[in-house]
């Protein structure tokens, strides 16, 4: 049989751009009818679109691109000490500052979970000894907020940092630069979550009075520091994604300082060890702080548009490109679609939240799906769903991960590299796997899930990306 | 179209049984052609195969195997203990008695490694003072053995249980029926692999001395024992198969234990922590002891076709069926298809050697490949083979595993329970991933890999199966 002769032998096959409904009388007629989710690139706005058709296929953004890929890749983040965050980060030690999750954002403004994270900060520091004192305070303005970003910090969820929390430090082998985050409180009733109440004040109490001073003992008795990076390698063997699953990056590490935890007793060592057997979520932290090391050793580079932050803080989420520098992007945060617990659901949803989307720019969490097909149960997916969105990922990113490896896609890595002329000119919006905080302060978790970044604050990012050097001539 | 016209559309496609070459000519011809790899029934022995098409689709023993099957997923294997092997095995502490793996075998008879562990374990008891003194001990005949199945114990690779060794001790919630399995040496040389060496005994003395005297007293003050199964089933969505990958249920099960063992400096316990967090095979024998006590629940059923126990002792392997009690079927034991260690090669390796395959008797191991991508690499296989050896291994079991999942099949269960019939009607040989002892004594671990059951020892038990009690009316 000839090529042609194959041809005409086989079934007719449309492609269906636009609605889908277009398919119905195609697919009615006997036909085999592939829909493409095609969108107007630029969300149809035809002066960004053009100036988005200048920018994709632009050499020089392109070698920008690569030039900062090669920054976040070559990161090697090594977990070299805990120590209180007013030593790691002074001005924590100087003012009633509270470092928070997202772009800026100001007391009057904040969601429920952020507010009762701040009011539990406040009675930690000992600023205040009700919760009525703690809201008064920082109602008159008597408490100072900043981004952790600010900071080279991450905080998960409400991602409040105050002075006496043990934060880890991670270290680049090459650059010596550092980024810090918060310890993991484990699940349940949890600060970061905007859970208050003894149990939580009680247990932030214990790690910055026993766990952090073991753990701080305990990793600096190491004989080599642990590079969170081949944990993170290890875990995405392991049906980890290093978001929303940590078993076994938690595991894997906890194992690496039970020796050393257990020869400090004296300062806590055996209940570390107790707190670390049961939290699953232990690893969280270290893969967002090791994810924004590398982020930063990406960011500020002329002509990328690479995305280098992004981050919510429940109310809007914020974005930063390395070619636009510190400016925030941002947009109104969305509900996340997911499995709730007994007795809630969407209405009692606070919108995304948290810092944890630093794991996602740099290609772990939704964009490491494939490896962690227990995550798309949240929402009803199966693993082949797990395994599409990572691929999907892959066609807005600009490379693939050369150190980590994915066993359900023949060992390719994950798509790293958001781009955000790939993002706007698809209309593909990168997946996010993330918990869900109640929205009235003081609950707590709700639910887990997966969310997608809003298209807003990419179109904010290309209208203020400098123009290229040519378009000047 | 109608469903005939789309038929009439579709090219070609044709079915080859029997050798490959012949659907070459049939391929040129411009057809897609499917081979079939059929093989016939009962090796092609024309009694036997009229023997075996009288058992197959009996429903009495269709009935047994469910009953047996039942028993056999009933099973929650709890670890309850460590113990000194003469102990809870009371022979070991009367005679001059060694368990080893697999069927039968005396000195005269043994292989390389084993006869190398026979005598790291006399010189562990204090028999002999040098090795050439252990060797004519047992050449002189004043050392018995016995296979460890006989104990309701397993012992990996030459797998010898000397009277001194801590073994663990799994019970079954329900029965209370017990089963033994020695403590994992590590990787590297280990007697287990036939390795001897001051190393290899001190690694020894030390596992009788400290290691198992602080695992005895950690796990005796666990709230609860811990259910091996669960942790089986958590290790199965982390990439481990439970055989010869081990790294997730090694590392989960570790934390269960950390603080108990960290109270435990007086016995040894930060030593074993030590020893623990770099033990990926930890769990391996915890999952030889789980899948022992499983089958032998499923044991000595009448009219059972089961396997119920497949064991090799590094010449020979041998065959246990449900309804022909403890008779052992063997055959020559096969050299394994693996990844050798830099240096060695085929022409260095022992036949495969171990008690370890009663993982995949219990449906892990080879028959849950599809957890574990990262092992058909041994081989030079993709995710996509390990998959596909798993879906073949289903071909001849009875049913699927309800209380374990693959991720990567959709959460389907794995299947449990090789079924003597369908194994000798398809010709498809059950599939074993296991570690590959050097021949010669004293060397150890040479690589690891796959292999298959040989079917010789299916024909022998076909052949004495107990006729239907229909036939004999």
């Amino acid at each position: 049989m000839t090529a042609t002769e194959q041809m005409l032998n086989e079934p007719m096959v449309a492609v269906n751009v636009g609605l889908a409904g277009f398919a119905d009388p195609v697919r009615a007629a006997g036909a085999e009818v592939v829909s493409l989710d095609w969108r107007p690139p630029a969300e149809g706005d035809a002066e960004l679109g053009w100036r988005l058709a200048g920018l994709v296929g632009d050499a020089e953004i392109d070698a920008a691109n690569q030039r900062a890929l090669e920054r976040v890749q070559g990161t090697q983040p090594l977990w070299v000490d805990v120590r209180p965050a007013h030593e790691v980060i002074s001005e924590l030690g100087q003012n009633r500052l509270l470092l928070h999750a997202g772009p800026p954002i100001e007391w009057g403004s904040m969601c429920g979970p952020m507010k009762a994270a701040v009011v539990g900060a406040a009675l930690l520091e000992g600023w205040a000894h009700t919760p009525d004192e703690a809201e008064s305070l920082a109602a008159r303005g008597d408490i100072d907020f900043a981004p952790c970003h600010d900071f080279d910090a991450v905080g998960p969820m409400a991602g409040i940092i105050s002075a006496s929390q043990p934060l880890m430090v991670v270290e680049d082998a090459a650059s010596g630069s550092r980024s810090y985050s918060n310890l993991n409180e484990g699940r349940g009733r949890c600060l970061r979550y905007g859970a208050l109440g003894d149990d939580v004040m009680t247990r932030l109490r214990w790690m910055g009075e026993r766990l952090g001073p073991s753990l701080q003992a305990a990793v600096r008795s190491l004989p080599e520091p642990v590079n969170l990076k081949s944990v993170i390698a290890q875990a995405l063997q392991m049906g980890d994604e290093c978001h929303s699953r940590n078993v076994a990056a938690s595991a894997l590490l906890g194992r690496r300082l039970s020796a050393a935890l257990a020869q400090r007793a004296d300062l806590g060592g055996i209940e570390a060890l107790e707190f670390l057997a049961t939290n699953d979520y232990w690893f969280l932290n270290f893969s967002m702080a090791a994810s924004k090391l590398a982020m930063m050793a990406g960011h500020g580079i002329a002509r990328s548009t690479l995305v280098t932050t992004y981050a919510r803080n429940g109310v809007e989420v914020g974005l930063r490109v390395s070619g636009t520098g510190d400016t925030w992007f941002t947009a109104p945060a969305p509900v996340v679609d997911g499995l709730y617990f007994p007795g809630y659901g969407p209405e009692n949803a606070n919108p995304d939240i948290g810092d944890s989307a630093i794991t996602e720019v740099f290609g772990l969490g939704g964009f490491a799906l494939a490896a962690a097909p227990a995550i798309v149960g949240f929402v009803g997916g199966s693993p082949r769903d797990a395994i599409r969105t990572t691929e999907e990922m892959a066609s807005i990113t600009v490379t693939r991960h050369r150190e980590l490896q994915l066993p359900s896609l023949d060992f390719a890595g994950p798509p790293v590299g958001i781009d955000l002329r790939a993002v706007l000119d698809s209309g593909v919006r990168p997946t996010i796997t993330t918990g869900i905080a109640h929205r009235e302060p003081g609950i707590g978790q709700i639910g887990a899930g997966i969310t997608r970044m809003p298209l807003a604050c990419f179109v904010d990012a290309l209208k203020a990306f400098p123009d290229s050097p040519k378009d000047k001539l």
